[in-house]
């Protein structure tokens, strides 16, 4: 099978009694390639109104215009290249913000330390990456609680165990037991050590984005860095139309390391952007031109991503509401903007505000994935694991998402028009009043015929009954244990290991903790 | 709002207290208007692929035709149109069955008692119907049970109750305490007295065909149904290419009559088609043509739906499988084949293998929903309730589905690109660093802004925890005795529900009880 670019087969721990040995030897960790699309995306919108929202967009950044904010160097970026600048506000002529964009390349390779993991960001690809940012963490035992550096360590493992995933993912909770300052570091050791997928790098102060290369230089070597990109990382825009020196602090490290930086505007509909889909277009489309524009001011050629997280909120209470057919509306239409503009496109997740991985969960998250595939989101964030509209990282969630992602995986590969799947031959031995379960042609393909859930249920009634009438987060909380229980960390030089280790403690004991 | 095509306001069962009065008069039954989309279809297809479907499925009639069992009568029909008939085996001369096919219409109105109620079964709409078949009823109370005529009167309460089911289906569960040879009696008189949406009539055997007409004529008039279709009901093909002498035999009643027939052949990938996506649309293609110009031979024009039901097998258990990307795919491009024929399109449900309304059945349930809305589907039986691979009618999880047809309707609306859409005031009033919330366009647009959840929870955190951390199956179980204790029936005048009650005490009354 082509989708499976790389193979492992690992054993168990050692030590036990010979059964448990027979078991730890079946394991198998495998990772799909990422996704190649063979179906057609969902175009939403026509060129016309295509054109009217890119009409507005540069209305809104010559009119209105955006505001850096704390960053004088910025400010000076934008009247170099001719723009308007009054106070923090920067008023962009029409049409400038799209030509600096134009360098920006529309696909690029995130190197992973195991080639076999690369992945190709654009195109008609798909990458998946897990959730992103949750400072709760929950399972069946423990419930909802903050998270640990346990909890991060915990979650990276089920990344390298889970196949669908090709992305080791950034922030997958937040670990509240390491001081603000210095987690930074523990997650990156983290990513580097338990997992050989790409990764993310820190966002959130520009000095942690120069650990995350210089931690990446250890990795991979200095000129490996300097010359290939290694990490995807976070920059949120703090829509509407705003961007922070922090952000954009950790952007200009990156960009200037030729590293990869989602431009990302954060849209809650109606209270961080219009309450309609195509003033929302219209925004995302403005500050995503703007802070492309600005990354390309930087280096121009760093690879940049046209981002777009979206949630609707719930006008009742307030709340961010997911899965929601305006989220759908405006990811399939900025997608369409990405491609016209020619960049990869970061959108999509399994995104949900229910409390408990129960049906409101799944709904709102199938929602979302489908809509993820079909609108031709080159990078998912959050597509395993996000619970409570990501206030927290779900043990059994994850598994069950990841499991999910499986079926996308099936999906894009489209429908084989070859003569083996027109199967008229298996209709002429079958003929009318048959069964095709005996037939050769079943035979010859059931096996990769139908994608195959790794967790959920297909047993019979009695069955099913029998072994206690187990719901989904019952069976996935069975199947985070055993995938922690059977989880090896991938090869890594030793020389390697304690370069990083050390680098880590010379940083951490370098200033006291902060909290905060 | 023109999406709600009639709104009726009750009061609750009379007697009790002021309070539980006052609380009852709140009780509003409205019914949406069927969906009108406003957004593409998913093509999955290139037109190279279907000429290639279309081509085979010509020779799989020519070549390998299609039984017509103990029906002589057929066989005669199909010798007088050209067909080769040699024993019960019919073989259709390319292009025969296609061109006998250009009868039936692209689109008909079936029509409900209440005629706000009527609907558009074709273009580019969607009629969602519940649930349809199951012999078991699950609650959270009563667990899984065989199914009764209480059970069924419940579920047409619920789905008369419910503002996105357009139609009140048939076989909402099957009334197991009823005798078999005269259950479609008391179903039939559920549908026209509890609901007054449009309805199924029975086809398990041609002359429960015949009283669903004998018995619509008192509802609605002879001549009104003589003259209007009042029924669209569900033929399945016993595939393999197989038409059995019950199902045509109710498909010639109702063609007869004009009323409409689901011509459905009944997909389980593997066993009844092929393992591939090609060879199953190449099977269904020829299956619809034999049935629907069979149709056509009983009387042009008789309104006629091209269906198909798709599920997969696990080959590792034998269980049939729902919301799998091959089910997708397969109503992707069966949805095609439909609109190059010029048919109206019956496929998608709130399809699941799950046990129970869970994460998993929600998963598989969005996945089939989503797939079906962008497939292009007309008439989506199983909208609502489906459980356990269609043996179970669920109550909690009807509630929970029900609410998610919603979110397919807004969908569908699709993009609004007029002036208030496009929202570039709102963004000028807001500007960089500002709220939408208190925006003079967000207040004007914000209640019909977003699609709303009727049963999902989106409180914060602590004010569920504090009541009691409910599931979603949970508040759908509160919704459920909600719904059926504000219940009324819709006015149906008393001298046609006398009528009907007669005809069904006569009718039973003229023979014995027969199960099974």
């Amino acid at each position: 099978m082509n989708e499976v670019s790389a193979e492992r087969r690992g054993r168990g721990r050692s030590g036990g009694g010979a059964a448990r040995r027979a078991e730890r030897t079946a394991v198998t960790i495998e990772t799909a390639r990422f996704i190649e699309r063979n179906i057609p995306n969902f175009e939403i919108l026509n060129d016309e109104a295509l054109e009217i929202i890119e009409y507005n967009a540069e209305t809104v950044l010559e009119e209105i215009g955006v505001n850096f904010v704390d960053n004088p160097a910025a400010l000076q970026r934008w009247r170099d290249v001719g723009a308007d600048v009054t106070g923090e506000r920067v008023r962009i002529p029409r049409g400038l913000a799209r030509q600096l964009c134009a360098t920006a390349p529309s696909s690029f390779t995130q190197h992973a330390r195991n080639p076999a993991r690369n992945v190709e960001i654009g195109g008609r690809n798909l990458v998946l990456a897990p959730v992103y940012g949750p400072p709760f963490v929950r399972d069946i035992e423990g419930g909802r609680r903050y998270a640990t550096i346990e909890d991060f360590r915990n979650f990276v493992k089920l990344g390298t165990m889970s196949k669908w995933l090709h992305h080791s993912g950034g922030t997958v909770c937040e670990p509240t037991d390491i001081a603000v300052n210095k987690r930074h570091l523990d997650m990156l050791l983290a990513h580097m050590t338990l997992s050989d997928k790409p990764y993310m790098g820190s966002v959130t102060e520009p000095v942690r984005a120069e650990d995350s290369v210089r931690m990446s230089k250890i990795l991979f070597g200095d000129e490996f860095v300097e010359q290939n990109t290694v990490m995807t990382s976070l920059i949120n825009i703090n829509s509407p139309l705003t961007f922070d020196s922090v952000m954009m602090g950790a952007l200009e490290v990156y960009a200037r390391h030729n590293q990869a930086a989602i431009v990302s505007p954060f849209i809650v509909g109606g209270a961080m952007a219009p309450v309609t889909v195509a003033g929302t277009l219209t925004q995302v489309l403005a500050e995503v031109l703007a802070g492309v524009a600005y990354s390309q001011m930087i280096r121009p050629g760093a690879p940049v991503i046209f981002g777009a997280f979206v949630t609707s909120i719930d006008m009742n209470s307030g709340a961010p509401t997911f899965g929601t057919p305006e989220a759908a509306h405006i990811t399939y239409g900025a997608g369409q903007l990405a491609r016209r503009m020619g960049l990869p496109y970061r959108s999509g997740g399994a995104f949900c505000g229910s409390k408990l991985p129960d049906a409101q969960a799944a709904y709102e998250t199938a929602n979302s994935l489908n809509m993820a595939l079909l609108a031709g989101v080159n990078f998912m964030l959050h597509a395993a694991g996000w619970l409570e509209g990501g206030l927290v990282s779900s043990y059994e969630k994850f598994v069950l998402d990841a499991d999910q992602l499986g079926a996308l995986h099936h999906l894009a590969k489209g429908i084989s028009m070859d003569e083996n799947g027109q199967a008229l031959d298996a209709i002429r031995e079958v003929g009318p009043g048959g069964h095709y379960l005996g037939c050769a042609h079943t035979q010859a393909n059931f096996k990769t015929a139908f994608w195959r859930t790794n967790v959920l249920d297909y047993k019979p009634f009695e069955t099913w009954e029998e072994e206690g009438a187990r719901d989904s987060a019952t069976l996935a909380s069975i199947k985070v244990k055993k995938m922690l229980r059977d989880f090896e960390a991938p090869p890594l030089d030793p020389g390697i290991a304690e370069a990083l280790k050390a680098y880590v403690d010379q940083r951490k004991a370098s200033e006291p903790d902060a909290f905060g």
